[in-house]
């Protein structure tokens, strides 16, 4: 029984302003810089699912690359792409940082992906080319 | 007397909602597609500047890179980043599409970078790594 | 009027062999070396299509990205992708170099474009991220 | 004594056709979509070979960049460059997909390296620029 | 509490050469190649630095950026960017490989980023887009 | 009679000082900024060769890889890879700008790859990944 990392790469793009109701105007100001101008700003994130499990003997394959598609288009995809992630009921009372951005696409994903059998191994958000942010259990 | 010509690369951030109020819905979704959700959403710009010009037989240069920073940033990053394209001033009657923005950004830059002594030869602006727009006289 | 170029950035999967019947075999290792390996290899290759046209005053587009994505998937993906080359009708007798790829790919896609109103200004092959091809009239 | 991690990145190109006997027509088109196409197509895959070692207090070095190159090149890429995967003696009973490519191919290396005085700490496989494979012991 | 890693990738120029006063003139051949050239040669550097840390309820980050930023700076970006590394001191006696530079910057790094409260989890050194270098504790 | 381009990329490793024996202390840190430091930097260079010619009718190929290779390599890659450009004669008199390497690069492949039957079409150098220098007749 091989066990290995399949790792694939998505794209959406989105808006998002940060801002804390917790934070005082300048401590705003301090925490988040330019991203906490007002009218919001967009980013074109990368998503990168790794997942791990065994080599099926008779596939070759770790996961059906289309069962992958699908729930990730299902449940991240379509619902954060062109939008503003401000408004997104997991924002409400989170600030839509790129961190708790990539925990929240970790939560909405690991429970379709173990369906599959296999595990969601990590979780990757490029938020620039130069920004990123991963989360594993 | 040589000419060559030295391109240069900035990034910036900012979010877009595409419509067109002289469109009706059905037509501003046939042209936009999902860029007209109406919240907005953003991305990660990629400027290229390209400038031609003599090589300075004194400095071997075509322009002073301090020179085209401090003009790139002061007509056009200072201007766009971390904003919402939709409230420029430019925008205010033109849809921000990225071919609009282009064409903006020429105008912007030309004229600096002419005092400079060299021509803006062509702009190029990325949206996302499979889209491009490029612009020139 | 305003004249812009809008590129775009498609990918395919494909195999082939090159090898020419008018060349003898020593011929053909020279021409082509390991290319001429007698059961073929593969390519992920980048296509880039440029098309140059009046930016709309209404849309603020050169031409509308869900008709240009259509006429590419159309006339080239669902051609070329996943397929071997060398087995389409168009290489029966040339040789599928990516020179010869990049002419009928333009060749193809030429007609199409220009319904739309716009030209196609170049047409760009990546091989690999290392060796490209372009063509334009 | 101080481990390190030095990766160094190759490329070749080859073409595969992804099909199982044990699996019915049906089945082979389900699992393996596109990749099932009778006549094969190809990839340029990219190759990063993670070694672990002791930094050399005389060389700071982890490992000879000649010695992973001479085994890299041949016991990998003058095997499997410019070649179709199906016809390889491995793929005999096993399906070349990148999984199971990823695999043959540390198990290739592993000894090799291991005669540096190096581990192969991890091997990745990217079969295109958004799908990577990864394994390790 | 929930822990995530935020990486941000850096870049700097330096010049270097291969040499070891403790190997032959054959064995420091043999062991650099061409990057014991007498006059040195030079890489543009990607720093990439991972800060492992609790993700803050109240601001949604794992780090400031602006402090990283400035750590990052005046430790190692304001030291070696467009310097000849053999004339640092830390390389008096030590080569100055990238596995050694690897070291240093994350020796360098460690203490002011641990003031921060965050770990710093990894440090990767890319010295050409097909080699690099990773280290952590 | 069909033309095309062929673009090809290179690598090489070099340090270089700007200074210019013409300018005041002052100027020289004005024109060159960092790059004046004393003992010099470094660059991976990427040099892009783009061949300009009719596709044979014979082979479909514009220009044969392996004697362009052989160009390129014998004329640039073993004459400035992992050297430092401030002693080359070239750049006895000249500033090692990459304009002027550019150019130097231009006048050094052109007479070879035009004894291939090939124009050179343009001479591309990118210093890093934000810098590019362009020139053609």
């Amino acid at each position: 029984m091989i066990h290995a990392i399949f790792g694939r790469r998505y794209t959406f793009s989105a808006a998002h302003r940060l801002h804390s109701d917790q934070l005082s105007v300048e401590e705003n100001r301090l925490a988040y810089g330019k991203c906490n101008n007002p009218h919001g700003h967009g980013h074109n994130y990368v998503l990168e699912v790794q997942c791990a499990g065994e080599v099926d003997a008779e596939t070759g394959m770790v996961i059906n690359l289309a069962t992958l598609d699908e729930i990730v288009h299902r449940t991240v995809i379509s619902r954060f792409d062109h939008t503003n992630l401000n408004l997104d009921p997991l924002f409400e009372k989170a600030v839509p940082t790129t961190e708790n951005l990539t925990i929240a696409v970790f939560e909405l994903l690991e429970p379709e992906i173990l369906k599959t059998g296999c595990k969601l191994a990590k979780l990757r958000i490029e938020e620039t080319e130069n920004n990123f942010f991963e989360y594993s259990r």
